[in-house]
Parts: C-alpha cells; sequence; structure tokens
C-alpha cells in the first residue's frame, strides 16, 4: 500500500520534510518497495506553502481537515509548543492516524499521554526528530540496543550551549561574548534562555530516560543546571587539568533510584565527547550487551531535523504489522536528588591574597569529608584576588555543598565559589 | 505470538547471543511484549553447550536438526566461514526460516545470492553483527538515513589495526612490536593476515556499499592495502603535520562509478575519527539530508557482536508483516579504479643526503602535474640517509604513481617512497 503523508507546519522543520519528501522521491521509493507521498500540508500562512510550489499536494489553513483526509496515513506535527500541537496530535491518533513530531518539550510533558493514546487507538507515536536531531539515538536505544540494560548515558544535547562553549575553549571568548554573536547571526534562539538554561536538554534527558529506564520523569525532578555561569577562566583552568567543559545530560541507572540532571561537566580531554564541537550533538550510551557506543551529527536545523521525522515516516510505511509502542513503562523509578548523587567536582575559589587562606578552605573541606586531588594557585586575576583551582576525588553533593557554604561565608572570600562537576567513564 | 531462536555455533559469538537471550529475557519481553526465547542450540563440540547449563533448550550436533527444530523461527548463523555456513543458511532460507548471521566474509562473497534466496523464500536476512559489531550502523544506514542520498562513508571497521595504530602512534612504538604483544596477548588473530592486510575492512566495505549505493561490489575491484608498510617514522611525521594514521574503508558515492577502497590515511587531528583510539571501531556518514554522522562502539569481542545479533532477532520478532529485503539493488555500478581517484598525499622520500636531491624530486612532481603544499626535511635518520616528507594538493593518482617511480629510480633514492592518501571531509 502506498503512504500518504501530511505535514502540519511548513515552517523550518516541515519545510525540510517536505523538501525531503518531494527530493528525495525515487530514492524512498526505491528503497521501500512502496511510494510516501507528501499528500496534504496544513499551515496557518497559505503563503509559506505556496512558497513550496507543490503539485498534486492539498494545501489547507486548517489542521483537521489535514488529519481526516483519507489519503492520509501518517500526520507530522511540526509546529512545536503545546498549544495547540498537543491536541493536534490526540486528534490524529483517535482518528487512527500514525503521528510523527519533532516536539521535545510536548514529550516531556505529556509523553505518557499521548503514547498511552497511540496504542488504545493501535496506531505508531514517533519522535526521532525530538531528541539530537539528525542522529538516530532513539531508533539505537529502541531496537539498537534493545537486548541491553542501558547503565548510562551522557548526552550533548544543545547545539547552542556546545557552540558557545566551543567557542570559549578554542578561541579564548567570554560567555555574553559568544552569545550576543550568537543571536545577532540568528544561530541561537531570541531569547536563548530555553537552550543556555538547560531546559531544552532537560526535555531529551525525560525522554531518553523513558526509552532507556522504562520511566516517566518528572521535569521538577530533574536538577537542571545551564551554562550560564561558566566563565572563560574556568573553561582555561579546566583545559590546563586536561578537560573540556561541556553542557550535559546524565542518566545513570539505579534499582530503586536513577540518576537524571542537566549540568555542565569537566569531561576529560582523551573521551570521545570532549571532541565533540561546535553546535554538533553527541549521544554516548553505556550498556550491558554492547558496552559503549556514541552516535554524532547535527542536533538541530532543518534538513538534519527532517531526517528523522522522514525515517520515522518510513518506519511506519514499513511495518504492516501491529503498531510498535511509543514507549514502554515498567515501574516508575524515583529520580535521586542531585545532594545523594556522588561525583568529582572542580571547584574555584576567588579570595584575598592572604597567607594561610589555602589552608583554611582546605580545613573546612577536610572537615566536611570532601578529599582534594589536585590543587593549583593562580597568579593575581584581580587587584589583591586570586582564584585557588581543585579537583576533588569522589565526594557525595551534600557534603560538598556544606563545605562550599562555609567556605563562601569567609570573610576573605570574594566570589561564590564556582562548582562543576566532572564526569569520567 | 513467541519467537523461537536457534543458534547455529556456540563458540565466541554463539556463546555471547546465547548469554545475552538467557541474562536479559525479561527485559527483552518487558520490551517487545512477547517472549523471544532460546530454543535450539546445535555444534558439533556437545561439551560447548553443555558448559552453558541451558534448561529447556534442545541441543544437537546436528545444524539441520535446528533449521527443521518447528520451534525454531529464526537461525542464528554463528560460525563464520563460507563453508559449511553458506548451505545452512541456504537451508533454512528455503525452510521458510528467518536468518541472522555475522558473517562478512561470506556476505561480502554471496550477499547477493543469499539476499535473493531470502527474498524469494519471504523471510528475511539480517547482519547487524557483520559491520562494526555493536554498533547499529546498518540499521542506521537502511532505516535511520533510509530517507537520504549517502555522499560518502570513512570507516574504522578493524579493531586490531587500529588498536595497533593507536599504540603506535601514542606510545611510539614499530609495527612488528606491537602486532607480536598483540597475537601472544591473543588480541589479534594467529595469524593476522585478514586483519593486518586490510580484507576484513574490505568484506565490511563490499556490504555497506550494497547498502549506501544499492550496488554489489566485487572484491577484486577494490583497491585493498592494509597497515603493514606503516612505519613509527610516518606516524611521528604525520602526527607533527597535525594528522593521525588510521586504516580506513572509505566509500564515495558517484554517478557512473563510486569509489570504494581500503588504505591507510592520514586524518586531521580535528576530525572525529581521529579520536577514536584502540580497538574501537566507528563509521563517519556524510548525507544529502542529515548531513554529517558517526557511530562508534566496539567492532568485535563476544558481547557486542552479540548485541546486534540479538538486536536483529528483536527486529524480525517485532515485524509481523510482510519481510524486510536484506539489500536493495538498483544499477550495478562501476568501482573507480585507484589511479582515476583524486586526493591529497603524504610522501616519505628516504635519499641519499645530498644537494640537489630535494629539487630533482620537486621537479619530477611538478613535471608530473604534482602540486606540493608542504615540505619538511628532517635530520639524517641513518648514516647519510635522511627522510623528505611532502604533503601534495590534490592529485589524481595516476599521475602521483607516475612521479613516485620515477623518484624511485634515482640512483640517489634509498628506499622505495612511503605513500599514504590523506582523507578531509
Amino acid at each position: 500500500m502506498n503512504i500518504g503523508v501530511g505535514v502540519i507546519g511548513a515552517g523550518t522543520v516541515g519545510g525540510g520534510v517536505i523538501e525531503t519528501l518531494t527530493k528525495n522521491t525515487d530514492l524512498i521509493e526505491a528503497r521501500m518497495g512502496k511510494a510516501v507521498r507528501l499528500a496534504h500540508v496544513a499551515d496557518l500562512d497559505a503563503s509559506l506553502i505556496a512558497s513550496f510550489n507543490l503539485k498534486g499536494v492539498v494545501e489547507s489553513s486548517d489542521a483537521a481537515a489535514l488529519i481526516n483526509d483519507p489519503n492520509v496515513h501518517v500526520v507530522c506535527e511540526l509546529i512545536g509548543g503545546i498549544k495547540p500541537a498537543k491536541q493536534f496530535i490526540l486528534s490524529a491518533l483517535q482518528a487512527k492516524k500514525h503521528v510523527v513530531t519533532a516536539n521535545k518539550m510536548l514529550l516531556a510533558y505529556h509523553g505518557a499521554e499521548l503514547a498511552h493514546a497511540a496504542s488504545d487507538n493501535g496506531v505508531e507515536l514517533r519522535y526521532e526528530a525530538a531528541v539530537a536531531g539528525g542522529i538516530p539515538i532513539i531508533k539505537a536505544l529502541r531496537e539498537g540496543l534493545a537486548a541491553n540494560h542501558v547503565q548510562h548515558v551522557y548526552g550533548i544535547l544543545n547545539g547552542t550551549c556546545n557552540y558557545i562553549l566551543s567557542r570559549m575553549t578554542y578561541e579564548s571568548l567570554e560567555f555574553d561574548d559568544v552569545l550576543k554573536q550568537a543571536v545577532a547571526l540568528g544561530f541561537a534562539e531570541d531569547p536563548p534562555d530555553l537552550d543556555i538554561e538547560g531546559a531544552d536538554t532537560a526535555h531529551k534527558c525525560q525522554i531518553i530516560a523513558s526509552l532507556a529506564f522504562g520511566t516517566e520523569v518528572d521535569y521538577d525532578d530533574l536538577h537542571v543546571e545551564g551554562i550560564t555561569a561558566i566563565t572563560h577562566a574556568d573553561v582555561a583552568y579546566a583545559r590546563e587539568l586536561g578537560y573540556i567543559i561541556k553542557l550535559m545530560a546524565v542518566l545513570r541507572a539505579g534499582d530503586e533510584a536513577i540518576e537524571a540532571c542537566v549540568h555542565p561537566a569537566l569531561i576529560p580531554e582523551s573521551h570521545l565527547l570532549a571532541a565533540v564541537r561546535n553546535e554538533f550533538n553527541a549521544v554516548y550510551v553505556q550498556s550491558d550487551i554492547a558496552d559503549a557506543t556514541l552516535y554524532y551529527g547535527r542536533g538541530a536545523g532543518r534538513l538534519p531535523t527532517a531526517s528523522a521525522v522522514v525515517a520515522d515516516v518510513l518506519d511506519i510505511a514499513r511495518n504492516e504489522g501491529p503498531a510498535q509502542p511509543a514507549f514502554v513503562y515498567g515501574t516508575r523509578k524515583r529520580v535521586l536528588p542531585m545532594s545523594e548523587s556522588v561525583g568529582r567536582y572542580y571547584l574555584r575559589l576567588t579570595t584575598l591574597d592572604r597567607p594561610g587562606i589555602l589552608g583554611e578552605a582546605c580545613t573546612i573541606l577536610g572537615r566536611c569529608g570532601v578529599s582534594i586531588s589536585t590543587c593549583m594557585q593562580h597568579e593575581e586575576h584581580a587587584p589583591d584576588s586570586v582564584h585557588i583551582v581543585m579537583m576533588t576525588h569522589g565526594t557525595k553533593e551534600a557534603e560538598l555543598q556544606a563545605a562550599i557554604a562555609e567556605i563562601n561565608a569567609l570573610e576573605t572570600t570574594r566570589e561564590p565559589t564556582h562548582v562543576i562537576r566532572v564526569l569520567e567513564d
């Protein structure tokens, strides 16, 4: 049977899907052994659709018309946001249409509800494009690693953050300067808050948790920390120590509680993730049978995202048997509070340049049970003010934070201590 | 319907599949919504099977008994080699059993015949484990990038070669010393020829060509060059120039002819492939919609390979519709002869230390149409003998080889010139 595709939203990603389906029609038909054709495009802006100059494709301003078009078998929701996207998806599922979406925020908040609606109606809900754009990571987790218990996932999932941190690292720039340029060039969203504050990465982290660990995760249970506090000094000190700073989604399996959080982290320079530069994304998966695997590519952009959307459409077209479930949930697992997590830390103290201060800080850390592995003090970075940089051994976060609170309260401390977590294999 | 799995060959990979299916049974059933169970194991060595202490699994020394067991729906061929593996697979397909194999050599030589047999019998032939072990690269090419024209693929596909080259690069060792150690430790096959001469990589290159370009490729049409001629001096000079030497499978799309070859290559240090160390594999795919993607992981080993075999079994179990074709062939394409390929080259001349020799070499290169981009001469590496290292601009290989033949014929040339190709984005 030939497959008709409906696209709701003819903007960036929708436009990429329209372009892919029309440009690569023959390739797709040859590979699939059946035709997969664009049947209907809906957008409130008729001129946007008209710009594609489509032939033999119904154009409408009404998503309901598209959903109810009998020639549409798969509905691609590509408008983003919660409303009205959620209602469009639910309507399509109820009309027994398969749905493909790139809407990570919607899935993060309502993924389970939508997955149940798909399953109740015997149709599929697919979302490869919602995490890491053109990288087939959802497929890798669902199918490629289907026989594996996932042990941990480290993801570089936001291209804007990775771009900013890369330029800070390799061009010695400050955060604000790179951000301003990125916004001016249209490379970062304006306002860029969802990206740089970590929320976008957190939404993807929730989706990965559902797939990897079979559990729903509420946004409010995640520790989410962006990159706005990272300075060029931290990036430079980290390199001196052999590390690169990246914004990471970190997920770890556990029996009763999983770890799931988003924060900047020091990655050893020898780790492949440290070599992922600029706007590229990568996902590193450690699992019990396949061991380490990594997936790299463009996490955003018109065509890379379209590649993932169309791959989902083709998977649906290929499958003539029963619909595959969007998520397979088991027992709901608790997310470990950040205070209970254990890891190594990078600390950057800013203090007066006086004798005895280093000793005092070390005494506090020792009393709180935090053990130091490396310590370096640099020349004055400002009049009468020095940076003391330390790396700790494995420490419980609660103990570390108690020590930091004490250090920050010292009269000799000039700025709050910068704390960045360290990720190692 | 529950799915019964038969495993022919209880050795390294077969043992890994037995272990995965028995250890992760519950996980697999939860994810699949149906049971996928080991039903039958066949091996000539009964004691090998007995060592797994299996319960409720038929054990036999006869592959035919396994193939004809009505409880076996999917046959995993894990004995390797051409005979009798090919006959087992054909028998299984004729018995309407789906087949999963890790047998790259068999697929390289007889892939098309086996694919047609599968298709004629309405069953599947899958082979994720045949290329890059635990990395789901076949799935990425077949499904994840299904909407993409593949433009080029660069693959690090042999763990032994990558391990040897990594130690030569980062521990300043010579090829022979690392190889001896690797064989002694059981890390490399004994004899290691299939690995270090490039044949193993070439078999995987043929399989990738079938998938990426929809064309059969004969082994004899491939230029295949291993790593036995690489010296520590070359590795060190390459690093000085900002490159890492890797054994690469190189595939490039073309209208009438494709490029497909295996050879050592200089990769720029900033490229993610250059950071793939030790026994790890990686495949870099450039395609028209998704742009660059890369897939990394373990290319061999008991469990990583088993992860791929079981993923194939689960894909078959998931699909209750018509069987998917193993390969989708279009018009057969010619493989471009190496002499017609164009690229940059690293040259290492070993000459007498006399005035005028550099000028003479450059004159020959210039006359043959080869343009030099970098040149460096080092201190004497042996009495009265110097290394001259050059990088060329883009050059047709035939012209380069003509120049090298002339240079090698000079009375002042002490050793044949080392020629290594350069890969850039």
